[in-house]
């Protein structure tokens, strides 16, 4: 690691108790390393951080929970495990071996929270979750089937059952090491190529059969903003006690080319904030509200301002609602 | 009307048995008029077309009855109405006039079945659906309220709530003239600014109210196929006779720029239309399938090699199933 550790009190002049559950998801300063993240949290005086596994990677996990201790922060949620949906019994093995190394990663950094992203169709599901490019999808010859699917590529409904039987194939290596597995529910816009789960209702019915320390779900708010069953399902998660985690960001328009990257700074678009966050309070959740954010903007502003513009929105649009 | 209309049976060569069902929607071959397209669906052997109501009023309602009459064709729906979310009174009482003359057109070109993308968020509609850009989204100023929305025009609860009071005062109208509202559930990436109705079961939650031969729902491919909770929406339309069409596209990636006009050919995408056009079929459905594709390379495609891709599209991933 190249960047020197100050001692926690140093790097963290003080927590600021407004800012208190808000949390820095390290993807929101994409090109920060860890160090560097999570010393502009400290500095805009946060308690916690969202960390991604690259960056953890980049230093190993057991330094990474050094440089998080020493800048006086918890680990709000480890991202992300998942890209589970392959067909091929050779790519789910490593898949599954990929994701008991992210429990044990996340049991390092003293987080309970795995967050998972369960992968996509086999179709258009690349490593790393790249999309086919159109029109390059090929399709297979001979008479089509009367009652199979048109593609097992294409089969939704068996590459969710591949989701359901993986959770419960490291469900139990999660429980032994008192990790979490936080299904994420992804934007129907990403149900081809990054996730199969979409909406907050099936990560719940994916979650039922398991432990709910086990078993969790975390609602973002870009992803399930516009979800007409989603006050019922986040009471539903918190009666459940799934709730393993508050994410947001806003809804922005027009779509950015890559609409991975289209997200935007909590009330810079459609998403109603004050409602959405009371349902999360009412439903008792208690935790961390991390701001995730996707967008060559954000990126490319300067850290400071990203982090101050997140004290601001939290402030304005999140905390009297929380 | 500037193109002469040929005597049935000219201009309409033979009816393919195969393409029976096969309907051709006029945005499909968007830079043509109602006339040219009605002769290219009949060139290809098709019995119906469902048409735009910009192509319609072109030529007016009764002309374009007679054009559709004269290729032989049925009118398998007409494309739509609806953007009933304003929350302003005067705006609101414009959409509402201009959705009983989409009744009044349904019924004089001899279609039971009025297609309604029902709105966005007011926020995000402007006259023609149009989104406001980013970031140029105004918040309201002043302390934020503790118990409301963060914004009325945010607000899709209440948004939703409007559609279904709109709805209630067209459906007396489109019941005297023996039209049909079809609601039309939109992907939830258009939730935002063009339809706040995301899901076939909100769909149908909403038509509950009224007698199923006055308000229905359409299902389209693109908007739909990702529903972990779709084959079972599937047959509560088919069971409650709510199911007034099937409407097919591809879902491919990555997007286009402009997400509206990213639709592929049957075929070309992650789209399993075995299993869905099974579901439709189980669930009753005898109607039209009507092929809906925005996209810019479609629109630059000559009309005849359109055509022939839709017919050779139907015959392989569809018919078998239907």
């Amino acid at each position: 690691m190249s960047t020197p550790v100050a001692p926690v009190g140093e790097a963290a002049p003080g927590r600021r108790a407004d800012l208190a559950r808000l949390s820095l998801n390290t993807a929101t300063t994409k090109h920060l390393t860890l160090a560097q993240a999570a010393a502009a949290a400290a500095d805009a005086g946060l308690s916690s951080i969202g960390v991604w596994r690259d960056r953890v990677q980049e230093v190993g996990a057991d330094v990474a929970a050094t440089v998080v201790a020493d800048h006086g922060l918890r680990v709000s949620s480890l991202c992300r495990g998942g890209f589970l949906t392959t067909a091929d019994d050779d790519a789910a093995r490593a898949a599954l071996d990929d994701n008991r190394l992210a429990v044990r990663e996340a049991a390092m950094l003293g987080t309970r929270e795995l967050v998972l992203v369960v992968g996509g169709l086999p179709a258009a599901s690349a490593p790393g979750g790249a999309a086919l490019p159109y029109p390059a999808l090929p399709h297979p010859t001979g008479a089509p089937a009367a009652d199979g699917p048109d593609d097992p590529a294409r089969d939704v409904v068996a590459t969710r059952q591949r989701v359901a039987d993986r959770i419960a194939a490291l469900a139990p290596y999660a429980a032994e090491h008192g990790v979490r597995l936080v299904l994420e529910p992804l934007h129907p816009m990403f149900a081809a190529d990054r996730a199969v789960v979409s909406t907050l209702g099936q990560a719940l019915d994916l979650a039922a059969p398991f432990d709910p320390a086990v078993v969790g779900v975390v609602v973002d708010t870009y992803h399930v903003w516009w979800d007409p069953d989603l006050a019922r399902q986040i009471a539903r998660a918190g009666a459940e006690g799934r709730l393993a985690g508050y994410q947001v960001c806003d809804w922005v328009l027009p779509l950015a080319a890559d609409p991975l990257h289209s997200r935007g700074h909590v009330g810079d678009g459609y998403v109603d904030f004050a409602t959405i966050t009371r349902w999360v309070r009412d439903a008792g959740y208690t935790g961390d509200v991390e701001v995730e954010i996707f967008h060559e903007d954000v990126w490319a502003a300067p850290p400071g301002r990203t982090l101050a513009t997140m004290a601001e929105r939290h402030v304005r649009h999140v905390l009297p609602h929380l």
